[in-house]
């Protein structure tokens, strides 16, 4: 009986390219007995730039790929993906998917104010994740009286991608990049883009210790804790965890750059894959 | 008799993204009667950072795009897959293809040095281009005494894909990754990317006035005037100049990004391409 309720099958996580690790790192560390199988779109990073059709349709190739090697739930550990890929795969996705925006709001709505004002929720993320407005639908969602501020941050992406994350012109960068947020008196800020967590240091310091900046990573580890015994079946007890990655184009660069972004977790085992 | 030697199709023009209008600007000037047929990668940009195969494939199918709309000629205005595409695509192209490091390297090779020594000259582009090896390889052909140090610049595309070319922050980027450049005495310095030249202000101040900066627009264009009426059969005389715009993603947003790249002619008629 009990073993039907048990399932050693990996959970699928993908992101655009290395970005994601840091949620997979988040989920590793808390369930150490579940497998996850990580697929990075290294041939077509970043997804930040592109229309909402070019996501979706990415989307769905990338959890095609992980949905045939037996994936029994899936993580789109992507903000732009999730914002513009996760209905059309929810919608034909034969397991459950998890996606990172409303984990992350559901975080940013409990930042409550003092006095009790609405809350003031700044939003960054890249260019197709500020456009695509997921973030204000699913805040709106959750309290309406939120008041949400959208900036998107083009650059963030390859500074981190490219490892300039501790250099003087970053600082610079992140500054100028932020200022319009300083004068909103925000409650919270969102980094809705799994890369920013690498720059959290510096985005900390630039809007001041007011502001609770919210990492979605942490979040989906609590969305995926609701699902795991409810629609997953967790690992059997004891089970040994085991950690693989795909990536669509250079494997050695990805193992280089996985190492700047997570200390946790090796990154080996990587194998090219065609979509 | 005289009609047979015109050809009144257009050329067919490439870049990953909007790189290559600084050489579409450069022909376009050059060769007032001859039409153009520019197609931008903009779904899969970046190439710099994607493997050998991955940019020979894409390489091969946005010239095969471009030749099933008629081109009389090939510029393959991208460094990146001219170093790791060019072969594959002259094996199997019916019309001629001009790359733009070969034009790059003849005017590199005419940057003599006083006194007699060999020329010292330097190489700046994608990390997939420097590894690609490339330059040195073409430069050595043309002169095997000529000395090349190559040095891979990663942050340079984002910064000018994302408009940030005035700023202070940029100033440090481009001084800290040169760096390594200003104690091998170069003669000539090579931009070895077509973004590069957006960022020409700054580098020349970095460099001094000392190196000369090749950028390989001009270099193109002198290339395809000993192609025209040649291999490739000229515009009748008196034609007026049509340019029309491909792109794989985002035509909004490839307008708005092109007019901070060239400035002397129009971007408009942009059509999307699936490939």
């Amino acid at each position: 009986m009990d073993d039907q309720r048990h399932d050693e099958r990996p959970i699928g996580l993908f992101d655009s390219g290395v970005g994601g690790l840091t949620v997979l790192e988040a989920v590793a560390r808390r369930f150490p007995e579940e497998s996850f199988l990580y697929l990075g779109d290294t041939a077509r990073v970043p997804y930040g730039t592109k229309s909402a059709r070019t996501v979706e349709r990415y989307t769905l190739q990338v959890a095609d790929c992980l949905l045939r090697r037996g994936v029994k739930g899936l993580v789109v550990a992507c903000n732009t993906a999730s914002a513009l890929g996760l209905a059309a795969l929810r919608a034909q996705s034969p397991v459950p998917v998890i996606g990172v925006i409303e984990p992350g709001c559901r975080a940013a709505a409990a930042a409550r104010p003092d006095g009790g004002q609405p809350a003031r929720v700044g939003v960054i993320g890249t260019r197709s994740t500020v456009a695509s407005g997921a973030y204000p639908y699913h805040l709106a969602m959750l309290d309406p009286s939120i008041q949400v501020i959208s900036l998107a941050c083009p650059l963030f992406v390859p500074l981190v991608e490219e490892g300039w994350v501790d250099h003087p012109a970053v600082r610079m960068i992140v500054t100028d990049t932020l200022t319009p947020l300083f004068t909103q008196r925000l409650d919270a800020l969102i980094l809705g883009c799994t890369h920013y967590p690498v720059l959290k240091g510096v985005i900390a310091e630039t809007m001041g210790v007011r502001v609770a900046l919210i990492d979605s990573s942490a979040a989906v580890a609590d969305e995926l804790s609701r699902h795991l015994g409810g629609l997953i079946a967790p690992a059997p007890r004891g089970a040994a965890q085991r950690l693989a990655f795909l990536v669509t184009d250079v494997a050695d660069r990805f193992k280089e750059t996985a190492t700047r972004f997570i200390s946790g977790i090796a990154v080996e085992a990587v194998e090219v894959v065609d979509l």
